[in-house]
């Protein structure tokens, strides 16, 4: 199966501006693109990345503009099967990877907290995304829409894209990756203040 | 296995307050514990309740109105193996349930966001919680510290316990359970600004 991995390589994960500066913010999405692309890689997939701008990895990389929605629409029109993985799951293994691309359905979806998309895999050629807004709402009426059995794979793995200061708890607790090393590294942790954590540096 | 659902009756739910009233944070917490203990049952378990207080349910009640954690200690004191579920996982299905109970492992845990321990599995007598600050991290230190094998089970579903106003968007999207009847029954609603979804009335 082809393996799609988007990548926003210009200006990367902004709500992280409290904890991270702009390079270190590129460094950080650097390095979960590298652990993504890892745990992909491990589960005898091989990826591609599209992303905005050149990047350097260990995969064939396509350099394309477009916001999500246009750009993944062409790559399911490219043909089916695809699994669209997102760049920022960190804590991805690749046991979740083979749950994902394992997974019976013509559209198997791995919701993200807060109604997002964070993975995909799509084999019916009608189905088509919109990443704009509570996406795995949509894309679940997409799917009934033309007929197509949908299946939701339940992984806190996959669930967790990591957008706010405080999804690096979860990356800090649960990941064994680059990211994960990078962040301990820069001297990001987790203090507890009663019974709720929070990310300090 | 033996299954335990700890509740808290007396207080429930209070970081609901923006949203809910008193009366209405009761309610959904009893509708949240029931739709466990019905994916607790559905699984072919036969689950108590440990409850601050009586509490109408279908299933066995002690009341005990001590703090977690020595509750559950003295729980697996009594005789293991023994799991412990928490009562605000609205998301919890019997899939889950039994993915849960079937994982092999001295101690399985289904962690929380935020590094809570929403899900439990006991066969070592020796193995004692803590549930104040981190669970997650002081229950893996406990393992090891006793050479019990541990085994992290990864749901979304299990990971989603409701606390915050924010968790409702898991609840409205992904809640199949009397907990989502519930919330939508009483107005509660996902509004979407940009791309982040908020929780409305």
């Amino acid at each position: 199966m082809r393996v799609v991995i988007p990548f926003d390589a210009t200006t990367p994960k902004s709500r992280l501006s409290t904890i991270l500066d702009g390079d270190e913010r590129a460094s950080f999405a650097r390095e979960m693109l590298r652990d993504v692309i890892e745990s992909v890689t491990a589960a005898d997939l091989s990826p591609t990345v599209v992303s905005t701008e050149p990047v350097d990895v260990d995969v064939p990389v396509t350099v394309d503009d477009r916001r999500l929605t246009p750009l993944i629409n062409d790559v399911i029109a490219e043909g089916v099967p695809v699994a669209v993985v997102m760049a920022d799951l960190a804590n991805v293994t690749p046991a979740a990877v083979r749950r994902l691309v394992r997974a019976d359905g013509d559209v198997v979806i791995a919701p993200g907290r807060g109604g997002g998309t964070n993975a995909l895999v799509v084999r019916d050629e009608d189905f088509s995304v919109d990443y704009h807004g509570v996406s795995f709402r949509d894309h679940r009426t997409n799917a009934a829409a033309i007929g197509a059995d949908l299946t939701v794979i339940d992984s806190f793995r996959l669930a967790t894209d990591v957008d706010e200061r405080s999804d690096l708890v979860e990356v800090l607790l649960h990941g064994t990756g680059d990211a994960a090393d990078w962040l301990r590294a820069a001297g990001v942790r987790i203090e507890v203040d009663g019974d709720r954590p929070s990310v300090e540096r």
